[in-house]
């Protein structure tokens, strides 16, 4: 009999969970550093909660939990895992009307999507989010870049780019080449997110075909396709716009503006009026952070939108957010020099000779972790040979060695396995040693 | 519209996280410092890797999700949420035979069972696990009685039984009671399981309707009832049993020595030869820690498994472990007198004038972050007032206000909630005073 996992999931041992943690702890530190509070949802959602909220596409790739009694018919599905981190906050924003606002908080946990498993894309990976709920603020568009910004440099990142747009330029933008309706916005958009892909003629006849006149976007059209600085852009934008776009020309200008004031370096921004980001909730500035190693893809991304709550709720509130692909900057991080250099588990192994010094062993490691000391008492099999084997492979710096004549006059061998030295020493003067050591 | 959650579900708010983060945090620590390596596994799991390793009630209150793609037929679910660490574990063990043993893990991760939602009982729940697998010696399960006890102490707990038992007790009780197979050992535990809830008569009297001649266990029937002290209990059992329960005895009487040894308060273990666990898959000593608020139930609980990866794998594997319910404990401190006392989200507010000063606002926001000082730029729309409330109601003691004076002369005025000091100072000394109020 054989036994698998399910298609697209991973198990983490423990060397790739010490990477994990170390990476989940600093963006965790960065986050509360700039006053966001933890939350946390559960891990499905009623299936009505999560439909139609990210697109006819993501609607397909949400796994459904199978109803449960013995009132559910075969297929009946009522729960759903959580496809993200913001339609859940969305949920608990309109249950939660007596939130003091602006409400900021962080959420790191897994969601889960059923795509088509292939090299770097999972169906169960982290999400780190930030998001800021009733504030209309652009400081509070400029902070959700910022932190993402302060939380990749805390992770020793420097080589990545801050795409930036507005939803309403790209609003504008449709209804220029002839759109009419939300649905057609829509249309727009998912042909002009084919851009990196297709390139600018592919995204022409894609819209053509989709019963758009891109022709009619003249010198627009060219801006898009090869954008110069951001500055020109946005003036170039302010001059031809107007109505929603002029909009959000002028908002994108100010959150660039804080951002930069925020301590994100300027060099990094820049100012893409093809990106469109997928859901279908966005409905104002957007952005999305990549490194500048294309096979990686986007690591961060966001945007505003002010519209989601209402819809769940009736409850009208304008939020803005950001999310870190965590299963990304892992990769990033282990693809780095000092990947694999993470510390031993442990400080120390105790080693066990036999049943009757095990008491002694077991008491000196207590005293070893009492002192804040990382103690591994040997509880395998192997003798002593093994036991010293067993210190070695896991890169323990100190061994203490606990025979009959240890045991019996209260005292620890103790063996630096970098200077090879050996000393016996009374338990309290072993542990105060490896415990200096430590610091 | 209304929205819900899921039934049994709960989100945790920021409060409520801050009190979760603590205890998983020094959990963790506590799990460390003797050496436990971590692991995380997916949410589920294949259904073949999960059914049958519970028992059948608990295949039951699995949550299963439906089969995806055109070719899944109405009903057919492949994969299952898991139901507890253990199962997962063992499948790593099975799927991993190059792991170092013996090999000690910790992981803490939400686990889903569809009980009907209860006071204090919940669809998702958060269990904290250490195993050892690749061990057969008595100090792999003191350990895991050891790291549990050092777990709730540190949580600040001190009025708590460590009750323990073995399997092969119940076994030779089964037996001599008239079990003559597995099917029927687990029938029988499955009475005396009950015998909190209905006492000695009623077990009795279900042991007869399930087929089993209860007086043939004459005196060790009334030392199950009453047990007197566990010293004597194991006397009288080891006088009496043969076989597989000598065996149990005497493992037991050599765990419990070896927690002692390990730091864990004698007169907190007691032996209950009534002890039987749920799950099918416990082969040796089982353990169980419960407050002694008979309300809360029990907080911890595990045992010896020997057969459980063989069966997923047929790799033989030797394991012990113990989970920490993370939900009784957090009930447990939020009970407690300093519940609700949690520190502030962030140590200072830096208030947010017009949007003239905001850029010298937010420069200063990143020079407090860079010191390690916790601070929220307000991005409200709130006018100074409804800032400072926000700062009052948020417990800050520090509030920076960069007006426009302060923006165009580079200072802060800073002002102490503590002790209503208010002082102009240049952005440095201010970052200063308050990183070093803080230490």
């Amino acid at each position: 009999m054989s036994v698998f996992l399910p298609k697209g999931t991973r198990d983490f041992l423990p060397e790739q969970m010490q990477v994990r943690l170390r990476a989940i702890d600093t963006i965790r530190a960065v986050f509360e550093s700039f006053g966001f509070e933890p939350l946390e949802t559960p891990a499905f959602e009623r299936i009505e909660t999560l439909s139609g909220k990210y697109g006819e596409e993501a609607d397909k790739l949400m796994f459904r939990i199978h109803k449960r009694g013995r009132s559910a018919k075969p297929g009946e599905c009522d729960l759903g895992l959580r496809y993200d981190l913001t339609v859940p906050l969305a949920r608990v924003l309109a249950m939660n009307a007596d939130l003091r606002l602006p409400f900021k908080r962080w959420q790191i946990q897994p969601v889960w999507r059923a795509e088509r498993p292939q090299k770097g894309r999972f169906r169960e990976f982290w999400q780190c989010d930030v998001d800021i709920a009733g504030s209309r603020s652009p400081l509070a568009d400029a902070e959700c870049i910022a932190v993402a910004d302060a939380a990749l440099r805390a992770l020793g990142f420097e080589d990545y780019t801050i795409r930036v747009n507005d939803r309403r330029i790209l609003t504008e933008l449709a209804r220029e080449a002839g759109a009419s309706s939300l649905q057609e916005e829509l249309s727009f958009l998912i042909a002009l997110d084919k851009l990196d892909k297709i390139g600018l003629e592919g995204v022409e006849r894609e819209l053509v075909e989709r019963g758009f006149e891109p022709d009619k976007l003249g010198t627009l059209w060219s801006a898009i396709a090869a954008p110069p600085t951001t500055e020109a852009l946005l003036q170039t934008l302010q001059d031809v716009l107007s109505g929603v776009g002029l909009e959000g020309v002028d908002t994108l200008r100010t959150v660039i503006a804080a951002a930069e004031a925020m301590g994100v370096d300027p060099s990094r921004v820049r100012f893409d009026p093809s990106l469109a980001r997928g859901a279908d909730y966005y409905t104002g500035p957007v952005f999305e952070v990549a490194g500048d190693d294309p096979s990686v893809g986007s690591v961060a991304g966001g945007g505003r939108y002010d519209g989601l709550v209402g819809r769940l709720s009736g409850r009208e509130l304008p939020a803005v957010g950001v999310s870190l692909g965590l299963e990304r900057l892992i990769t990033l991080l282990e693809a780095r020099e000092d990947a694999g250099s993470m510390g031993p588990v442990a400080d120390l192994l105790i080693t066990v000779f036999d049943d009757g010094s095990a008491p002694a062993a077991s008491r000196a490691a207590t005293a070893f972790r009492a002192a804040g000391v990382k103690t591994e008492l040997y509880i395998g099999d192997g003798r002593l040979k093994a036991q010293l084997k067993h210190a070695d492979r896991r890169g323990y710096a100190w061994i203490a060695l606990i025979g009959p004549d240890e045991a019996s006059a209260g005292t620890v061998t103790l063996k630096n396995r970098r200077t090879w030295e050996n000393t016996t020493l009374d338990l309290q003067a072993a542990v105060n040693k490896v415990s200096a050591d430590r610091r």
